[in-house]
């Protein structure tokens, strides 16, 4: 709930604090209007119909863009489980390519029938398939254990769209697949030419090839105008810009799934084309900035898994001794952020919550010491899904604790 | 799909032939790059991270403000069921005011055992809910038979958003309801001071005080900082910019309920306090202004209904002589926009493409001689919700046919 007191027991949050501090557009403090919104709303005509509805000047919300790679969505913002558009994380080798639509082209070649060229009028007169999902980069930043411990969430790299587009087994039926493709070559038109290898299976299960997200275009960064999406597995195999399906009977080993996006394992292998996303769950409220006051509040988060539906999250505000179901927030969608919440009185004594998903398949969100006694200490991060939470600490703020 | 050939036999859309014609940020046109995007994206470095992604300058889209009063949603611009909190319609009274979140508060009196005030950091203490549902303007603009005939949707007073906020009936009980109380009134802090009556049964069904859209805060436009949200009833009656909430044994027969958002009937009677939305769906794809070409087509568009979920869209490309069941997008939600699809083979002649929803109570979408039937020819026009389509002529151009 981010609030603090101010002297004369005025109920303030931490936000407009910073926002008068930092000199926003608008913010109150002590009761004093500053600028842009009146004291009494009710005496002054409201603003014109527009076409476009703009934030509220209290409520800037951004992303936090990362090493010129990534930016970051700022789950410890968001309520609910769809992320605006503008806000979806972004991850990419070589920039966000500018692409006009009219010119934009999908190839399906190699081992079928009839290869065939589609402009994006052109699969947009499929039928179509909507579908709400998230989207996990596996490298969904993780620090090793010891390494350091940031105070805020570190895990934006997951964000929840409804995606719209056409099966890529209507595409594959068009096509006519040979007997022995056994995977597909995945290609962006990006300037690093992302490409992946997909199984067949996938691509005839539940994969799409989407042109609309949030019911609008996709955006840029998410693919503009068509990405693949591969509902529950790791985020770099939809690729994004794609022009290009190359129906093959091996996987193409490509750089990012030979050097990168593979996983060093405790006996000496590497374990590749590690795709599904584990179940995973993280608290967003209450979380760094917010300060919080003895009493009640309502502990809530996001759960998801690649493997079907979130079963069961449960929380603990005692640094892990006991657990407790948290109600989970309906629908709770297959391959999607599901939304829990558990009421909690906090005593005003330091301790620590953390949270706790099982999936549908039975699978429980582990520790990271379970995780790195199958990995060992030399695993790269990905696909970390260890159980994470906040210590709370006696003056009511929250630092995030990376290691369970 | 809105395409269209040029000479050399290209596909181009119509959209970027517009936008060519208009001098738009970037376009393409018989394969010349205007500018803005790179002919082959894979040898430039495309742009960095960055705070907020925009939207591609190819797909400008927008809401369309009419009459200084209202903005409506281009429904035929999107797809999936999730309108974009920048383009949900907006109708309002006084203009949409500017409201300082640290300054706002909530008071619940009248017939209740305590009068509370809650600023809004303490409404978002309380366990809370998210729901995806619609909010439809009992006005969503539909010109009586004959008056005229635009080529262009007519219905964008609906929109759809998940919400999240707290059960009104959480704060009801905070408050103790006292015997006799049987409405509450809802009012917002605008400069119309907007103002409607809720049977307590609704309050303590469904009703949410919502503080959360998309994820994020509501747009001002939407009622920030606080908003009713009453599921399946009439727009206006879900109280922008929320401010109090008075237990009554009586409706206040306020304004908006008595002079307004009443309907006369054939009897000479006036239906008043027509609260639900019933069954009603629109043909979203294709739409003007797309030009379509013979051959297989996607019939796309939405259905809702405020007393449940939808249950059956059937669709006529016949002008009503024949109908054939749509496929329902799960999941179909209550009081939730639908997604509805039908593959169809457009021969070449000039035809009407028809909609018509049935609610799991089985109501079924009436046509207008049956709504003028039931009304009579002064009905207001609230409530309006006939079947409707576009006259698809020879050269693929469509006219909506808001008469059905």
């Amino acid at each position: 709930m981010s609030t603090t007191r101010s002297k004369d027991g005025h109920l303030l949050s931490r936000r407009h604090v910073l926002a008068a501090a930092a000199g926003g557009a608008g913010a109150s403090l002590l009761g004093m209007t500053v600028k842009g919104a009146e004291a009494d709303p009710t005496r002054v005509q409201g603003s014109a119909p527009s076409p476009l509805g703009a934030r509220s000047p209290f409520e800037q919300i951004e992303r936090k863009p990362v090493a010129g790679v990534v930016s970051l969505t700022p789950l410890e913002r968001l309520e609910g489980t769809i992320t605006p558009a503008d806000l979806h994380f972004e991850r990419h080798h070589a920039g966000v390519p500018r692409i006009d639509p009219g010119l934009h082209t999908l190839l399906m070649h190699g081992l079928v029938e009839r290869p065939l060229t589609w402009s994006v009028d052109e699969l947009k007169r499929f039928p179509s398939v909507t579908r709400t999902c998230f989207i996990e980069c596996s490298g969904n930043y993780f620090p090793r254990a010891g390494e350091f411990s940031p105070p805020h969430l570190v895990c934006g790299l997951t964000s929840q769209s409804e995606w719209t587009g056409v099966p890529l087994a209507t595409l594959l039926r068009e096509a006519g697949v040979r007997r022995g493709a056994s995977w597909l070559l995945a290609e962006g038109s990006d300037a690093a030419v992302m490409s992946r290898s997909i199984p067949i299976e996938k691509a005839l299960d539940d994969a799409l090839v989407v042109y609309a997200q949030n019911g609008e275009a996709l955006r840029p960064a998410q693919g503009y105008p068509l990405r693949l999406l591969l509902p529950g597995w790791e985020g770099n195999t939809s690729i994004k810009w794609l022009r290009r399906l190359e129906a093959t009977d091996a996987p193409a080993m490509s750089r990012e799934e030979t050097s990168k996006y593979t996983e060093p394992m405790r006996n000496g292998s590497i374990r590749q084309f590690s795709f599904e996303i584990e179940a995973r769950s993280i608290i967003t409220h209450p979380a760094y900035p917010a300060v919080i006051e003895p009493g009640w509040h309502e502990i809530r988060g996001i759960a998801w898994s690649g493997r079907g539906r979130v079963a069961r999250v449960e929380v603990s505000t005692d640094g892990g001794r006991t657990w407790m179901d948290a109600t989970l927030q309906g629908p709770a969608l297959p391959k999607a952020h599901t939304r829990f919440g558990l009421p909690w009185k906090w005593s005003g004594e330091s301790t620590e919550i953390l949270s706790r998903a099982t999936d549908e398949t039975g699978y429980v969100q582990p520790t990271l010491k379970q995780i790195l006694a199958a990995r060992g200490p030399g695993s790269a991060p990905y696909h970390f899904n260890p159980i994470t939470g906040w210590r709370v600490q006696r003056d009511g703020e929250l630092r995030f604790n990376p290691t369970g």
